[in-house]
């Protein structure tokens, strides 16, 4: 079968595989429909991040089960579902604390991520177990529903945040994730303001109607006005970010630049009540996340471009080397015959 | 009157002033009976921060009531009261959304603070108003009650960072707020651990049954065993602080120190889902502090040292210039008859 | 000056008195535009609650800045502003701790309510202080803004109940309160179905695009499967409630009715983990419902009807004897020219 | 073996069975050495509560690994450990919600729960799986550690009221559980005070430096103060808790009397912000519950009566007929080779 790996440090290219069939007990082997590329396999591709050669990329999809293990319950084949990525052991001391972001019992003594410790999704078929499969509504578009898990993701970041509706918070960068996040923050009540500084990301953000700004324009915005919440998804504007959120507020990391360093300012942090939030990996968000995408029809619309497999190349190129395009969320679309 | 002023920048002197005993309809006329000296003054003198020259410092203050105005009710002269010096205005946005430590009513548009930014408790009479003023239980030392504010200023951290029973928190440093700090979580069923360099205060901090370490001996203690939360009160640890800190564990900046620079792990942070947690003033945590400090008779203990008004060049001095001695917290007695 | 008073235990009938101007300090005076009608009115006209005699009533209002007093700030005639009716005195110890609600500095030894135990805002005029007067954005309506305080009132519910982003809550009843509620928690992200048994009601809630059923179809609709919430805004659906909230759930108690009795099914909330709320006033819920409000443009359609203060007969007739009309919310209209 | 199983609905019965060492991959296979009898043991017996015939009872062990499975790892034979009888399945929609006490994956479609409604740990030797087995430290005594699932038990209680340190909480009955709650409570810096009838309870109690009363004395005690918390552990002592928590406070429904009815108080509880807790099971409490018992020392001496299987119909009687004798926590000891 065909797959996309991380070839050496740098390169994700087409490989193609013996795939073996064995299904555990509770496992559940599905056709992947939509896998969608992430800003991690970027970074990788970019030298910005380290990822491990030889594993087959990929960690947001949906697909359509086409068989499942003896133990399997609520699963069938023929459905359509979405797949959480992230395998916690659920037996380790982390994972019994009801935390299992911080789980120590995968293969490298911490969390098993599909796509970035262990074989993805970027494949025509793919078997996991039943605790990491989810239904999908009917109603639910294949593109809505190959957001869920940047939705679980920005959900944690919220939690962590303790954002609350009526508040107004920054969002640094328009780029999908933030897109993501302004989505979601907008039907939870929450008031957003985005800046980026790509004409395209911004008229983007725009068409669905977000507030979104140059960042030239965001002092003249606010007024002196500062924001309850910013999140930094460029990873790269702290300063900026300290010096618009409010006394009491907090500064959400979410993205993160390997070139850039801030000094933290200490006093101003504690005098004025700063609180500086690092989420890590989402901690039993997936349920929520798929309610909560139900309830965002316009997350469908981020995903702009398709391609195949085959076309992976292409794909990387578009993402990697044109960022004045009008390009959003990239997918892969291992198994077109279900669209 | 007697009094301890900021005559400049950098010298803390006695004064004596006409005293006009001008009580307005909600207002408290109280003899101080002691007035801590907090780390917050020595800094001003060591020039770490800055002061407002003229202003009558200290903040942290307990007396004896010796006159109310015609709207006050229950207080009444001769009863024994702490004072909370952070004198919230209750009526701009920020005290009406209960954000009373951020308010923005005071007389340079944020929190007045008595002893701070108006004239303070290191005086033989006080005038106050009535929201300010708490009554002591009788069975509650002096010694203990003079350290009701500072209790104050711990439980907003330990609430800022979520600390709980059960977890274990790593205290940098332990000065007096170190010690309070060990004192109140010990309390609440935190195990505490601390550090410091200065043998007197590892010495102290042992006599009352904490746990403190040289930070020599902080590594091989801790033998990899990361904690829940650390709290840096040197203001100057926060290298030590990430690295003993646990995954989703939280980072608490307490104490500041002008000439540190800390280069913030961008990636570390949120890959390790680490909060760094600036706390600000306390908010309406006065009656919890007051009713903490009932149950903590050990932090008496840590008021050492005691000086008269007139005595007030030796204290700072033993204060600043005397590190190795045994000196912890130290008080002014404006009103020796009421001990 | 004209103003609805209690007369007697069961009559709210118009009143000429005489106004004296004498505003304090921090007074603000305004001329009231809408003053809203409440179910509690309708109850103390019905006898289900007890009214004090001599009372003006009036706690829901908006209204136009006339004079200021000298201590005043932010606030100047001119302004369109809505009024918190509950005066909490910012000096007992509940307000101290942050529990503003359950004051105990008023005149009967609790919450100062104007309209309820102090004399309220069916009126031309009415003089209040500054910390309970908020200028409305230009973009609010006056029908919006005079259900800020229905709007905080439930904010409180929906706190105390943790109701968050996703979560399906069930509303029994479909009023006013019930109105708002739905509204609400529709901008906040979380799913409602609503019942009542008016079908000029249900067929409100269904124009505003609420899920309104009748009561019969709650069954059939929920096939058995429970919600996170149910909200009784009746008062005597607690067996609804109970039958229809899932495991772990939460029944908020918030309409109330004398002659209910309900006998709590102990062993069965506590096997399932249910926990009924009381909410109590709302906590410093102000600022934010005005936050909420402005983003919930559909608020002010629920004011169906305006009546003069001399039209006072015919709105209590209107609302008390007339529950098949589509009335909705009532509210008096004591100064037209600003409309 | 030997076990003691429900031989009929209120018979608990010593019987022999032939054991059958199949040990899953990841099975623990552990020698009881205590096991706790537990108040709902009681109940079925008393007929308040129905078990199910032929269950083996027990759910609160501790005992010494004797194998364990392939894919078991941090267990080894000869470990002292607790066992947490409450078998989440990990897998259903509450489970991957984070909800682990709703389960529903188990047997009968709710959660498994060792000693109600699966075989259970009164037995001379029990196979569990690694999730559910937790090392104990070597400082805590095997009585102590028999604890740990009550206070799992109180901590979710303690959650989900949300008590905080400094609180003050009445506990209503002195038995075993209220006793864990009251030592668990002071340790986390909470004021208990708990009434009992039983003169020897009283007694006991107080000989651990327990706040304990008789109910009689409560009022004159309380003289009008009332508390932040009122946990109930009678479960027919609602009137006494709602007429002496404060506005705003918390009444936890802990125990049940099946004879008992209580007419809840519709206006009373809303009007005074007062919320009515059921917390059901516990949700991953187990390692805090472990945490905190390695910090109360005085758990242990709870444990006053050791018998042998063999000895069970003497032990049930004991507990069920002898009230007046000082039985608090009674345990089996199937293998007192080990102690």
């Amino acid at each position: 079968m065909k797959a996309i790996s991380l070839i050496d440090k740098k390169t994700l290219g087409l490989i193609t595989y013996q795939y073996s069939p064995l299904l555990p007990e509770d496992g559940v082997e599905i056709d992947i429909v939509l896998s969608g590329i992430c800003g991690t396999d970027l970074a990788v591709l970019a030298g910005r991040e380290e990822g491990l050669p030889g594993i087959i990329r990929g960690h947001e999809a949906v697909g359509v089960v086409v068989n499942v293990g003896n133990a399997v319950t609520g699963l069938q084949p023929g459905m359509r579902v979405v797949i959480d990525p992230n395998e916690y052991c659920g037996r380790c001391a982390a994972c019994r604390a009801g935390r299992t972001h911080l789980c120590t019992g995968g293969h490298n003594g911490g969390l098993d991520i599909v796509g970035v410790n262990k074989h993805g999704m970027f494949v025509e078929r793919f078997i996991t177990r039943m605790p990491f499969v989810y239904p999908l509504p009917d109603a639910m578009s294949w593109e809505t529903a190959v957001l869920i898990e940047p939705v679980a993701c920005i959900l944690n970041n919220i939690d962590h945040a303790e954002i609350q509706a009526g508040e107004r918070v920054l969002v640094l960068g328009s780029g999908p994730m933030s897109l993501v996040a302004q989505l979601l923050l907008r039907v939870m009540g929450v008031k957003t303001l985005a800046t980026d500084l790509n004409p395209n990301r911004i008229q983007f953000g725009r068409s669905l109607g977000l507030d979104v700004l140059h960042a030239d324009e965001l002092r003249s915005r606010l007024q002196q006005t500062p924001v309850d919440v910013v999140i930094d998804t460029v990873g790269n504007q702290l300063d900026v970010a300290m010096s618009t959120v409010r006394r009491g507020g907090r500064v959400v990391l979410f993205g993160f630049d390997g070139n850039y360093t801030y000094t933290l300012p200490v006093k101003y942090v504690l005098v004025n009540a700063i609180r500086l939030i690092g989420a890590g990996e989402y901690n039993q968000h997936f349920p929520r996340a798929l309610q909560m995408a139900s309830m965002i029809p316009a997350l469908g619309e981020l995903v702009t471009h398709r391609y195949t497999l085959d076309e992976c190349a292409e794909a990387f190129d578009h993402l990697l080397n044109d960022p004045c395009s009008n390009i959003i969320k990239c997918v892969f679309t291992p198994n077109a015959k279900y669209l």
